[in-house]
């Protein structure tokens, strides 16, 4: 291997940016020989120089300021795995590709918020982005979607997303406990983080999703416009009932292409059991990606993590080093469509209700009443056992209805007497 | 779009080559912007001209000779979608690449032959050689292997590579079929050739398998090597028998990176109905790799069909008006490993066993007693009701044992005065 190494300049030494060091290092003869030149990391940038992180660091170059790897004349590309969508991260991010640097980033908040700047800083210049890591971890589903696919006209995505929310939805299933048992214990488990609401509250799926709308439709992000639901008023009962109706309850990050525009959504989703969707459990995540002549094609793999996160970095800078580039969003900045999008009152959809009410006479009538004046109609009903004057829960499906509609039945449910407190209601999606 | 177009010789209008007429037509503006410029076919080659295709092509030259596509000066690139492991489709893909001229082709079985070969020529002469349709149809799982995944050193691939003995199992498993009149239906249906050798016996899957093989473990191509066995011996009662032991019977290709070399099968396995894999039904293929840092990746999709294949065809067609090229095999063919084929006789695993046995007072101790002189453990034994005298089903389940040992037992059993049949043996696998 003769030719010129690939100099990388790494900001962010935590578990990814050790990760990619431990790649570059254990893999580096398989990895030049792919990349047709050997790929080096030549300077770092990272918050503290003294921790300990169980590797040597001896033959790269700190810098203090992330930005300074952005003109370093020691550094071929930047990898910015320092995370969050403004402040240094982003800071590098512009000045590199602004320089005419490639960069290559895991930071799915960055490009959720600023990515069609960055694509237009990237063209302008003509410097490349790259950024596999930062949506499924080692899937390669950007890849897949960019090129892979880039045939078709894709109609519709969805995916699991969020490791820590398909782990504890995963785990309330197989052990019957209620999502803050579970949290708790992912969190002990380094599953989740200390504050969870970036995960648990969808917002880290909804950054996901916004990336693959842009690139699986030619849009322009829209991350403002996703609807997003986390998994937080998931019980286990709604998950008990889920089962016997023959569902799985999954966080889905969906988008789909419709006559009105781009439908980009995510909240928790009732899944028939034997859709490929429902079986991918635990940390695993996965991309259902439907498309007008491929069909459906699903990829499954490890979403997050060190290794498999650096894996989808490595791979980005093999390309790099090979030459391989693309258009960030699939096509060139100026082509990403404005697309309306569609907005959540608009999806039509069926419908999951779970209601405590006082086991009564007239109470179901109540209720269809109010679904009736609504124009929601009712698919099935389930009651178990019978508590005179008690509370029970009863839950109901619903055909296919409009949220709109939905939404005002479920405020006329609330309001009546015998309901005891806000139904719990979950969309029903095919998988 | 004011580039110049990439112009197409396209060899072969069977279901394929006509599926790529009608994406490059559909999907004109589409692939125009993924890919940066027009992609038109200019020239075609089929043997019959007048046959109605139910497409105009009106547009488009015809030539009489495949190979004449190799050097037409209106053609910037091959693609070959004759079939057939040589003749007219080999003669035109090493003039094509001869002639410097880039080729893409959807020929499992030339490049199961010719692979290093054709990388070689590609290499020498500085075109580009691209097959992601040769492989699992519309799943774009060449890409993932020398792209995607680049940064790994895959461990392990297992995929189910054949749509037609996948259909043919999953009924025979949904209706308790027996293999022929399976095989009968699915010829109706169009899902089985006239003569469906190529696919039942396993020599499509193990044509697949060897480029996979090369690609994951960057060695040479050695479809010889490969170990084929298909799948016209299953019975309707070894499905039932699986079914009842927790598993599901799937034909699979496996490649594996062992200490002695590289172990590539083709074959029957029992999987675990939980696995992924054995959740991949019907028409589906799905392709599994093991990777040291991505952990398990899984791809599935449509292997096969005029709208896959023609995806994946002009999936590599937008690859290439992008500029974006990659070593056939992911690393220069200089450096494709001689790495060693393990043979079948030392693969270790688990295995099934079926035997048609007279029912009387110690059998079972004559069969356990050939199994431990041949040095292979039971981890179980089946046997469902009793018809003295008469011929039963029993099965047996072994711990992992070296395949010549579990040979020099099957032996031993044919030889037994009250097992009645050779025994089916199926190989059990973690999917």
């Amino acid at each position: 291997m003769t030719a010129a190494p690939l100099r990388v300049g790494l900001a962010g030494l935590g578990t990814v940016g050790m990760g990619v060091m431990r790649v570059l290092r254990d893999n580096a003869a398989h990895v030049a020989a792919r990349g047709g030149r050997p790929i080096v990391v030549s300077v770092v940038c990272a918050r503290d120089r003294t921790r300990n992180r169980g590797m040597t660091l001896d033959t790269v170059r700190w810098v203090d300021d992330a930005e300074a790897l952005a003109t370093d004349p020691e550094v071929d590309v930047a990898v910015e795995l320092i995370g969050g969508s403004d402040g240094p991260a982003a800071a590098l991010a512009f000045a590199a590709l602004q320089a005419g640097r490639p960069l290559i980033t895991a930071n799915k908040a960055l490009l959720a918020r600023h990515g069609v700047a960055l694509a237009r800083a990237a063209e302008a210049s003509g410097a490349s982005l790259a950024y596999e890591a930062a949506v499924a971890g080692g899937i390669p589903v950007i890849k897949a979607l960019r090129e892979g696919l880039a045939a078709n006209r894709i109609r519709r995505i969805a995916g699991i997303l969020n490791g820590t929310c398909n782990f504890i939805l995963t785990s309330m299933r197989e052990r019957g406990q209620d999502f803050a048992d579970v949290l708790a214990e992912a969190q002990k488990l380094g599953y989740a983080e200390t504050d969870p609401s970036f995960d648990v509250d969808g917002v880290d799926t909804a950054h996901k999703l916004a990336i693959l709308a842009a690139l699986a439709f030619g849009r322009e992000v829209r991350f403002d416009d996703v609807y997003v639901e986390g998994i937080r008023a998931i019980s286990a009962q709604d998950i008990a009932f889920a089962r016997e109706l023959g569902f799985r309850i999954k966080l889905l990050g969906i988008a789909r292409r419709t006559e009105a525009g781009i439908d980009t959504r995510v909240h928790p989703c009732l899944i028939p059991e034997q859709s490929p969707l429902s079986r991918v459990d635990g940390v695993y995540n996965a991309v259902v990606a439907e498309g007008d002549f491929v069909g459906r094609v699903m990829l499954e793999g490890r979403g997050a993590g060190a290794g498999p996160t650096a894996s989808a970095v490595v791979a980005d800078l093999i390309d790099l080093a090979r030459g391989r580039v693309a258009p960030p969003f699939g096509v060139p900045a100026a082509l990403l469509a404005a697309t309306p999008s569609v907005p959540m009152t608009d999806h039509v959809g069926a419908y999951y209700l779970r209601l405590m009410v006082v086991d009564r006479p007239g109470v179901i009538a109540d209720v269809a009443g109010a679904l009736r004046d609504s124009g929601v109609s009712l698919e099935s009903m389930l009651q178990h056992g019978r508590a005179p004057g008690e509370a029970v829960p009863i839950v109901l499906v619903t055909h296919d209805t409009r949220e709109a509609a939905m939404r005002l039945a479920i405020d006329r449910i609330e309001r009546l007497d015998s309901v005891l407190e806000r139904p719990s209601v979950i969309r029903i999606e095919h998988g």
